[in-house]
């Protein structure tokens, strides 16, 4: 059986490894909304958002037709520290699951980040390279998105400035030191740098932040500051475009062994993983060549998919960036500062948000604790230690892969594990001494942030 | 050219992991000298050494003779977990000290623990729990050790008991929390709930501990609770034995591409990683097949083969454990607090010992601010966050390099990258802060410390 020889760990040669990333939106029919100017409302040009972003990466942001995009000798060259990453055959989890499911990861942590977060962070830095600039200023939630920009910028001899969601600023202390490493600044957010910290934090005294807020502090300093741009981790296409490189490379895996996956899942905060996991596939299905089963995974403290609404909504606290259409809880939703480290954004990816409207994708939401005690079991037999955000999809794997036991059905099942949990012992001490919150927002408390949200469509 | 053929890393396909361990030993005409019973100080016999270690255990570590072991079935699955590890060419790093030479180092760092050790905890966890045992108990320095066997234990079902040095146990709050997750108990040392623990107390008050004292404590605790034996994570023959695995494929990776290292370099603190990186390049200069130049590479604060003698000592500070012929610092030395992680055991495995002793060998020590300089210089070309020990093989890599810089020579430099740095923050954190000490001991505490040490031979 060719089913034998399935190892482990699938890796590609660096030959092998895509030279181009895909462009979901090609294949969209309903393409995803443009990006609105916040004071005319109408959709930004191009001219509008080079004030933010380098011009290279505003061409792929707005270019919703164009299937193929080269990867740059440079950035190729930079993935090779890296990359190819393996798909790991979860015999281990399958044998512990007394399982007839087959189990495969997308492993993306095998990189000093930590997580996927790197395969958009050196194109975004490497085009603000090429254009020439002194510096990029971002905002970091869990801090793996600043890492790894910082770790682009240490590469390329960029000048970094991350704004770290204080909450994440103070469980994650080393965190800051590894952006140090690497020669980046980092400023807990809500601070008093900026007007907009300062803003927020007369209003929301004592908050611990939010991603959106981090946004609008990071934003506003590369607006202000000449030389300087913002980037940003997650939520735009150009990021799901780079993470397409995720997907690619699992697909080319699974195709040399003949495997067609039956279910793909994918932790979603802002969806960068998610959406770089299942372009490939959802291509496919778009263009009617395959069937596949997506679900999102998001956690119950920060339901966007699940309990928010589809409609237009800043991307920020402070009202500051442009509106996006997505399914989102409201720019002000604050997420409980309880919740472990990563997918506290309040909306979604516009690319997901009109796919999961459109019905390609699933989305479930599950409970903090339940995801500490899979992320547990999971790094028992397979070794690898989780980050709590890849710990949402592995317990949706997990209990698809229960099902199969039940049915007897042989499903392949790929889930994206996003990385490592290196950075989150903070929460997993939580867990285990059984302080783990799993708080979960009222209906008030969604409609209330809603209700403020200004009315465009 | 074939040189531009050589990929960024080399991985070796599962099916080209080695299937058997080598051991060195087999092929030195010196053998090292046998362990000596405390007691009558005559060489410990196999049921001596059953007290204290699995039997299997005991057999690879008296047997000097058989050049090759079968790797077991269930060893080599949990391999395929985490190897085989890649062999990285360093193209980055080359770029930056624009050196002719070509260097590429063996990456053992893709896995939780963190390093190389997984390599020997897995295979003492799995002869424990082939001889039915209930548990092991040990010692980790810098917590990697430790961190290996949880993981070993955990997969496999063993309870696992840890001393960890005190000063590392403050140093790194969250490695006992990664042994948490693996189920593993974790004990500071030294420690109140041993006999040699509360005497090392009440005679050093204060103390931060050393590894020394820490094998004391578990050594007391392994011998004295039904179904428990002792594991050590270094030092031993039979963990060179099982690390040579990393040699083994480390030769593997650089035949496939004819290369042939001119200077091969390690970090040396009891000498698990050197012994396993070498072990089958020494084996050819043994039997007069091939010439390499191999270096030992320790912290000038515990500087045991530079500035140590050659004689019979404890392995521990208790002086409960059997006596190896080593170099050593005497066993009642106590490397300063103020070094960072691991390589702070005060003597040295005896098999490396003997090559040094016979000039197979060169060894080099380094100051503490130099290794940093060297591991933030490493990270930001090549990604990876090293651990401070092997950032001791990185410094001198680097030096070596820049020789090549200065002569033109093209060498192929090997270095052993042993782990990550993700649990060494504070020790980062301080270097950043100019708060690193170079502190280096004085003649008369060596000597000191060497005098009160029992005449053998």
């Amino acid at each position: 059986m060719a089913e034998n020889k399935i190892p482990y760990k699938i890796y590609l040669t660096e030959d092998e490894m895509p030279r181009q990333w895909y462009n979901l939106r090609a294949d969209m029919s309903n393409k995803p909304a443009p990006l609105l100017n916040p004071g005319t409302l109408q959709p930004m040009t191009a001219a509008e958002l080079e004030t933010v972003f380098c011009a290279e990466l505003v061409q792929q942001e707005l270019d919703n037709d164009t299937p193929y995009f080269d990867i740059p000798q440079e950035i190729r060259d930079f993935y090779k520290m890296y990359r190819p990453a393996p798909l790991v055959r979860a015999y281990c989890l399958e044998e512990k699951l007394q399982t007839p499911a087959k189990i495969y990861y997308k492993f993306e942590g095998n990189n000093t980040s930590g997580s996927h977060k790197l395969n958009s962070a050196i194109a975004q830095a490497y085009y603000a390279k090429a254009q020439g600039l002194k510096g990029v200023t971002t905002e970091t939630g869990a801090g793996q998105w600043g890492t790894a920009l910082s770790m682009a910028c240490g590469y390329l001899g960029l000048d970094c400035q991350v704004f770290m969601v204080k909450c994440s600023y103070e469980q994650k202390p080393f965190r800051r030191e590894v952006m140090r490493v690497y020669g980046a600044s980092v400023t807990p957010s809500p601070s008093e740098i900026t007007q907009v910290g300062r803003k927020i934090l007369a209003e929301f005294p004592g908050t611990t932040g939010s991603l959106g807020c981090a946004i609008s502090e990071a934003v506003e300093v590369a607006v202000n500051t000449p030389g300087y741009r913002y980037v940003l981790g997650s939520v735009l296409n150009q990021v799901l475009l780079h993470q397409s490189i995720i997907g690619l490379e699992a697909k080319l895996a699974l195709d040399k062994y003949g495997v067609k996956p039956d279910i793909i899942i994918g932790c979603a905060g802002g969806g960068s993983n998610l959406g770089g996991l299942i372009a490939p596939f959802m291509g496919e299905k778009l263009r009617g060549e395959a069937d596949y089963r997506f679900i999102a995974v998001e956690p119950a403290s920060c339901p966007t998919l699940t309990r928010g609404e589809y409609r237009y909504d800043f991307c920020d606290t402070g009202m500051v960036c442009p509106l996006a259409k997505m399914y989102t809880l409201g720019s002000c939703f604050m997420p409980s500062a309880d919740h472990a480290g990563g997918l506290r954004f309040h909306g979604m990816s516009s690319i997901l948000s009109q796919l999961y409207a459109d019905g390609y994708m699933e989305a479930q939401s599950v409970r903090q604790t339940e995801v500490f005690q899979a992320a547990e079991e999971f790094a028992r037999v397979e070794g690898i230690l989780p980050a709590p955000e890849s710990s949402h999809a592995i317990l949706v794997a997990i209990n698809e892969a229960k099902k199969c036991q039940e049915t007897g059905e042989e499903k392949n099942i790929l889930f994206g594990l996003t990385g490592t949990g290196y950075f989150d012992l903070v929460a997993y001490e939580k867990f285990h001494n059984g302080e783990m919150s799993n708080y979960i927002p009222s209906d008030a408390e969604i409609a209330a942030a809603l209700a403020s949200l200004p009315k465009v469509d």
